[in-house]
């Protein structure tokens, strides 16, 4: 792998996907390295945005792009000869993505997931659905998440992530093209912890705005917090997760980014619910979609196969379906018998 | 211990102090129980608004408390006959106040501490002092703890907690006495880990409190929280907590609540340190001491003695004592090498 001269791809320019071309291109910059970065953005209007303004006012609003990124409609013409292909779309139309470009990817190219979302159909993480549809083995598949608010990263604030690779040397080498004064990546090879816990943090966030929707304060909200990492940390060791991983940045670190922010897409979808609003309602007042809705119910399924209670998220399940009537949801996000701590 | 009519004595009438009188007697209300709660004060313009308006408006503003609860302020009187006495002083003032007190109690009595700090001249936790001070049994030692931002339970939003004793029947009754509709006891039978995480929790808050004068995001404070929660439980699993307490309500929780919120007294420190003010200024703007401030330099001896690495609460540390220049801190709290996360 050259790092003189890389080119990269990156599949979708919504607010993450844009602000992680921005992340290479600073980096490349303060490394004094050439790169060119292809943004593969599906509307024309984003495509010229970038283009002509180097912005993409939509997502970003003023955040001005370095030159060395540019954009194109055609995802192919994205892929083709990039050794380093980054995919931020949501997470239903990550395997028709694939789908699309895997004749033009380069057999060595090392693929980074930033989704954050299950396969509905299948449950599928991420992991697997690129495994499946690209026959990539484990050492090209990379991913990255974080507490890692993508407005805050264009801005150039301080923020730490997490690169997971089951390959170190894979993970090193992200890692170091995305280091800068205010980007830094720490290293995990723990792909199912790493994934999880991005998943479940959606889902959490959801029962976080449903509070803030139902008017209750910060108490309550931490013990949500608490109790969510406590069920998404059950699910992942599951899975075959470190739970250390989930105690870190890729785990509580986003969970907490996510939950304190006004900015956060599913915190938003939760307050709509809090206030009363049902799920189609939800959908039609949101721009973007809030992946712990479409993630919700695989979470829920994926944890009755493997035998393990994660009460916050059936509550959640039973909102995004309209099976509960909302006034109930306190008591069941918050009330238990008087009991020692649950454990792990 | 009985439990048709408990008599309580409250040492302290701070937010907090004057919180818990309600929980009482709220709870008690709810078990339709006859109680008497007796706060103690130290100025009499304090114990005339409590015993003639039933407010005490300079911690709590408007909040109406019941009848049960009237003020004294001989601490003496407060504490003779009861059965339960409540400590909610200054973590400095626990030893003072104590000896004042102790011939005075009842050999059976339970006592409970709601202090988050350590005693400056010896390092030692609250239990260490009241052990001392009163040769009280591991037994008759309570600690109450959790996500407890004390003007959010005064307003009846539901709220956790968790109660700790070495003994568990005696937590059970404090859980049973404390109980209601809005606020929900866990018991523990870990001191250390509820102790620490209490303690630990106003030095992260001020490092939280500190990137909000600096002007940073969620990202970075999110990051802060997770690497501030990993050096927390590093410290107390040293001093024979368990690691999962710190993961619970006492701990994370307790953390999470205190970094969410404005009113939290230790933030608001660290965001004047952020905006470059020493610790002489701070004090003098700040009407009720930030714990966090006067523990930091026990919390670091205590790592030294345990060779436990701490890097945030030294960074703190070093605010506090004015040998660091605030604009090298970001680099001391977020700066490190690209390496695998820290591991406990």
């Amino acid at each position: 792998m050259t790092t003189d001269h890389v080119t990269v791809a990156i599949l979708g320019a919504g607010s993450w996907g844009t602000t992680f071309a921005k992340v290479l291109a600073d980096a490349a910059i303060e490394r004094d390295e050439a790169i060119t970065i292809r943004l593969w953005a599906r509307r024309d209007e984003v495509v010229d945005d970038i283009n002509t303004n180097h912005t993409n006012t939509e997502y970003l609003e003023d955040i001005v792009l370095p030159e060395s990124i540019t954009a194109t409609a055609d995802p192919i013409e994205a892929v083709t000869g990039a050794e380093l292909v980054v995919v931020a779309v949501p997470a239903q139309q990550a395997r028709p993505t694939l789908a699309r470009v895997k004749d033009a990817l380069d057999s060595q190219a090392i693929l980074v997931s930033l989704i954050k979302g299950l396969e509905q159909s299948s449950q599928a993480t991420m992991s697997k659905v690129f495994a499946e549809e690209l026959k990539l083995p484990a050492e090209q598949f990379v991913v990255v998440s974080g507490p890692n608010l993508a407005k805050e990263i264009a801005r150039n604030e301080p923020t730490a992530t997490v690169v997971a690779c089951e390959h170190e040397a894979t993970a090193e080498w992200v890692a170091a093209m995305t280091a800068s004064t205010y980007f830094r990546p720490y290293r995990n090879t723990d792909i199912p912890g790493v994934e999880l816990g991005g998943v479940v943090k959606n889902v959490i966030a959801l029962a976080v705005g449903l509070t803030d929707g139902r008017g209750f304060g910060d108490n309550s909200k931490a013990s949500i917090i608490t109790r969510g990492l406590t069920e998404t940390t059950r699910l992942a060791t599951a899975l075959g997760a470190n739970p250390d991983t989930l105690a870190g940045l890729a785990g509580l670190g986003d969970l907490v980014a996510t939950c304190a922010s006004p900015l956060s897409r599913n915190r938003t979808a939760g307050k709509l619910y809090g206030e009363g609003h049902t799920t189609e309602e939800v959908i039609a007042t949101m721009r973007q979609t809030a992946e712990g809705v479409k993630s919700v119910p695989a979470v829920v399924t994926l944890a009755h196969t493997c035998n393990v209670e994660m009460p916050i998220a059936e509550a959640i399940n039973a909102v995004v379906a309209g099976t509960i009537e909302i006034n109930d949801i306190a008591q069941l996000l918050l009330g238990r018998d008087l009991k020692p701590e649950a454990r792990l």
